[in-house]
């Protein structure tokens, strides 16, 4: 993590009841939903709404995702999910997470989704221009070594 | 709960381990999903699959819901759905439900559900007639007391 | 709502993608959460951490819910839930929330749950002197209509 | 696949409402749910029911996890889970997964999950030998190719 990180790439969240399991602790499932709202702020910040960018015809579905998990995150605790963009295709893009105890700077998983472009019909397609070039800008912004 | 109840009005689930809290049983939204799954089964039962009935242009979402919790379902513990339509309008359709621990049919939770009818847009409408006949068909082939 | 509100009983979220359904909205289970969260926040603001509250053996499992959806939640869309105490009994306490649109102010579900106190084996107890204490002063520092 | 596949390895599923997002499928993030109930069915007609093991004091939480996807599982679709034991070691074990269309055969989504033996308190230990016993004898069984 860099110190100079602008706000776009960081998202905090506290781990709702709704999410801990019987172990006590946010089902790892979450945490997919966890990144997912991590590069939604960070599109939006770069000026690049995902609501937006649906409204307009394309969908960015999710096509590979793995996650290490080394800790687990307690029900009402601070989660701070720092998301970087780690690699742009002409039909996909690749986002990295670290998920971190936010009282702490603890590691408590990385990992990374690959998405692909498709249209609203969900044939893939080419990244539109203006959000190639929005993706290329962010992920030289934060070159970052988040979940790689 | 009638003996000659069909299968339609009774679904079968596993609780999951991720529909667990850290209380120790299923959260109660969960409910919630399981009702709606109840409903479901009804309907396909009746032969209105819901499915259909959205790609129909019919939106039926859920205006109103109250449940009562009366013990907690364990994770991986059979959960029976007792659905019936307990109100037919023309606008709206009520459903019941009662959860039970399978094995000795120990009320978990009881609980209704109002549906309004929509077109795609959100726009409410009146309930399509050879729906509304399936809807009051059911009702009268179950007139039991499901969360009534 | 009152002007004099204070931040403890607002609470403001952003839709997540993984809480839309297929007709476009926040699913109607996950005001469930969401009102979870409210009340999470509100006992926070009022010095009763529920997390706290739970390692003093004190489980407050939710007995009763009821909620009237008016409109859909959008994804992405800011979402603010206004909480409230709107009973306290030896035994029970009832917690009751408006979540509206916050941009507009429209209201998007008004809805109330109420919670029993038992012990960590699930056994109905009287709610602790201490945190009667503080469910009292919340409700009588916040009078308001929420969800009534 | 193959074709001697017993009940145990393959669990049968229907996409929820709930789980379906605004894209008009099931969410990315319930495949791991999915995986978790593959496992848990495999487990149990392996003689080694998940809920027994925890009341034991031995817990499995999720190392890592990734998901290859590969097509969309819409409302109500039927989905097969297949699932197979792919390595076992003293600590550790992994799962892997595919999930089809169950009336089409079509490859929804592969993954694995690989899962850590902790005590009740969450510090690592050696997987029990009776249970490592079953995770063998479950592998050896079906060493076939699923998620691999």
């Amino acid at each position: 993590m860099t110190s100079d990180a602008t706000a776009g790439d960081r998202t905090r969240l506290r781990v709702r009841y709704a999410e801990t399991d019987q172990m006590g602790r946010a089902h790892h499932m979450q945490y997919l939903a966890w990144f997912e709202l991590g590069r939604t702020e960070l599109l939006r910040a770069a000026g690049a709404a995902y609501s937006e960018i649906e409204r307009q015809g394309v969908m960015l579905p999710v096509s590979n995702v793995d996650v290490e998990y080394l800790s687990g995150a307690g029900y009402d605790e601070l989660v701070e999910i720092e998301t970087r963009v780690s690699e742009v295709r002409s039909r996909t893009v690749t986002f990295a997470y670290v998920a971190t105890r936010a009282e702490t700077g603890e590691v408590l998983a990385s990992g990374s989704t690959r998405l692909v472009c498709t249209n609203a019909e969900g044939r893939p397609k080419r990244i539109p221009p203006h959000l190639l070039k929005i993706l290329r800008s962010v992920q030289n912004a934060h070159p970052g070594t988040a979940g790689s």
